[in-house]
């Protein structure tokens, strides 16, 4: 490679850290549906150059949201399954995740209506939860009989509360108090039976309207 | 009025009685988006009657959701407000509600999608359930730190679990189990403040996709 091809390689790289920093900051100031013209205006970049890099809008999206995953979300992970303490882990985990699903609310829902909001998306911290959740169990400090449905189901439970607060707000944190008190053993309940997950594959965990 | 005129009046209310338990009926069989003319042969009637007695999709959608509620809901909310124990009241009125919102599902999405899932809808429930909430901290039997708003963000967060299973399973009877034992007194956290709701206001508790 010539240094003028590193040199352009750097160059295209740059350009789409600062298209898909650039969608994430759109999509929260206007909304889920804000056009592709202000992303690129946003970042600097003609609309040419966006297009050329996504040629479809719903790879923009989804970069926007493994881009706040991966500074985000992933981080918070790793720090969560080193807690000695694993329902201190799990409820770091949960407040990481819905910090996250509030600020990136909008790229959420974008990626939801655009059908990019797969399973997969929510798979990385799904199962750390779920793992997190069965060492819990083990230490007897929550319930031991919650099944791994339940942890996505509950997840969906405190995602769903965002739609009724203001996106700029921790709110939510009421509701996860509340949640982690039912999955107390303290004064458990017996639980009727759980059933299987019925949702459209493709939905995760992500309860979005 | 003639015997002949109290004859077509009675005829036109049964019709529209039976057009209304047959669109509950249809709704649960094929789904939300289903037709008008399928509607109209379940009845039992022509279409051109069933369009006399219901211009507007959204008229029908709405009679349909209001006998339901009038059948299966106003009953449950009578005898849980006559229940000397208010716990137990509120326990039978979520169980009443999330049972009616699983059978009427396809309804209350169609209801959703026509824009008349209004929270007018959701206000005679809502209602006696905050009024529950509050008898029952009243009878130190669930937390005192419950407000209004959280009434209903529990409800949204109940019927959200409903479109992760099968409709007809009762499944969600163990996310009711889990919640009931959120709000207990017993080993209760202090909570996060609650912040004001701020979804649209035609939504009402419904957190409906």
């Amino acid at each position: 490679m010539t240094d003028a091809e590193r040199h352009l390689r750097a160059d295209a790289a740059r350009n789409v850290e600062r298209i898909v920093r650039a969608a994430r900051e759109v999509y929260a100031d206007v909304g889920p549906d804000a056009p592709l013209e202000e992303i690129a205006r946003r970042a600097g970049v003609g609309i040419r150059t966006l297009y050329r890099r996504f040629p479809h809008k719903e790879e923009l999206i989804r970069a926007a949201l493994d881009q706040s995953i991966t500074e985000d979300l992933s981080p918070a992970i790793e720090r969560a399954l080193d807690d000695d303490n694993p329902l201190r882990g799990l409820t770091s985990l949960i407040e990481a995740t819905l910090s996250m699903a509030a600020r990136e609310h909008n790229t959420l829902a974008a990626a939801k209506n655009s059908g990019t909001l797969t399973a997969e998306v929510s798979a990385p911290f799904l199962d750390s939860l779920t793992l997190l959740t069965r060492r819990a169990q083990q230490a007897s400090l929550i319930r031991a009989d919650l099944v791994p449905d339940d942890v996505c189901r509950i997840m969906g439970m405190l995602t769903g509360v965002l739609w009724s607060m203001d996106h700029h707000s921790d709110g939510w944190r009421r509701y996860v108090t509340l949640i982690l008190d039912a999955l107390s053993p303290i004064g458990a309940s017996p639980l009727p039976p759980a059933v299987p997950m019925q949702q459209e594959p493709q939905d995760g965990c992500w309860p979005m309207r």
